[in-house]
């Protein structure tokens, strides 16, 4: 890494995100016209509801038919069974259930609220309790962007596929990368010395949550009118990564 | 939060913190010599271990008598049993001890690797194996810098003590906020409704571990010529917090 100066900026002026859409170009427009533009080395980090629009991963909660062990879990953590369904049908695994709370091992492998699924500031359909899940395959996405931002822009842009996360032991979320495409995720320093020659313990950069994180701040979370934020000013020589590669296996986790 | 844009970078030319300095000067003047000048607003990311060096928080490894459970416990993680006493003099907590890492719950709540102790490009002095710990109040020594950075520059800036941290379930480190100054450490959006009338379900951001960890990316991690970044771009009408903030007490943790 040699940067010294990061510059975020979000893009105004995107409009309501459906299903089908072509979200790249739209990115692309948004950035033309907001004198914004991509250009080579730039990441857009984009938030995952926009990806799950486009990609059309709504849900209607009215058609789901909770399994027999949804009604307890949904008792136990104070929300609608057919939710709790959802969630369980996500994940692989529930990690955290009490009051208000269900935190899951996503079935891709993120450990996260409600498997990631959405309900707030959906446009509404008449007659159905619409809820908008995490893209199927989120690195996927994050290529199929970047192809279609070259496509649309001529660039070569690194993409990031970001989602707010909350943490153990700390207050309040941060944005997080779910999918990669372009990018290092992960910058790896092991073997490197520090002056006196000494192995450095710190081995590991998270790249990509570190930038989603940055782009968190600029995105807001009430208004979701800016979806998206370019980063100008990364210079790495590492090999594009993606968001499965900052997912620790279960064995290795070091915190329990 | 309004903001749609931030600028981060890093400042150059910060010569060797030594115990003693007047850190809040030096980086006033590099902010000035790099034509990075601080304003109103601005927040300075400050890297934990140049306070750490400016408050001589140095130890001298050679001089620790390892308590009697120190041995047992350096050899299930592997490192020299005066640093694990060392470590466990700083925590509350043990939370996880196995081959090479040793993660503890700092006696001011934060939960890290080795409570924060750095043996990595420390000034050598013959005959001393020289340790550094966290500063001694981390909000304390933001507040500290906050007010020399206003004597110094004039400007009212926010400040922020950052160190990088490894999380459960996702590979590598991120910096996070230990102290804070003149910035929300949290944002609290408890409360509010969604476009459909809906009650937010997301309610508190973590600002300042955002801007930490954005910081990170500049900072960089084996030359450390860069301990402090400067980010703006910032606006927010909420009241200025602490890093005690952060933490979320053991009893109300959402992951276990």
């Amino acid at each position: 890494m040699g940067q010294t100066s990061l510059a975020l900026d979000a893009l105004p002026g995107l409009p309501e995100i459906v299903p089908g859409c072509d979200l790249a170009a739209l990115l692309g427009e948004a950035s033309a016209r907001a004198r914004l533009p991509l250009v080579d080395g730039d990441v857009l980090v984009v938030a995952q509801k926009a990806v799950s629009k486009a990609e059309g991963r709504y849900l209607d909660l009215s058609r789901v038919e909770p399994s027999p062990e949804a009604p307890e879990l949904a008792r136990r953590v104070r929300k609608d069974p057919r939710f709790v369904e959802e969630v369980l049908r996500e994940s692989s695994a529930v990690v955290r259930a009490t009051a208000n709370v269900l935190i899951t091992r996503h079935r891709l492998g993120y450990v996260m609220a409600n498997a990631g699924i959405d309900r707030s500031n959906l446009p509404a359909v008449p007659g159905a309790e619409r809820i908008l899940l995490l893209p199927a395959d989120p690195d996927a996405s994050a290529r199929a962007l970047r192809a279609g931002l070259r496509q649309a822009t001529g660039a070569e842009v690194g993409v990031i596929v970001s989602d707010s996360f909350g943490r153990p032991w700390r207050v309040g979320t941060v944005n997080v990368a779910l999918g990669v495409a372009g990018l290092p995720a992960v910058l790896d320093q092991r073997g490197g010395l520090d002056r006196n020659g000494r192995r450095l313990e710190t081995t590991q950069v998270a790249l990509a949550d570190a930038l989603a994180a940055a782009a968190g701040v600029v995105m807001g979370e009430t208004t979701e009118s800016t979806p998206a934020v370019r980063i100008r000013g990364l210079h790495f020589d590492a090999p594009g990564g993606d968001g499965q590669g900052l997912l620790r296996p279960e064995a290795e986790d070091l915190f329990r």
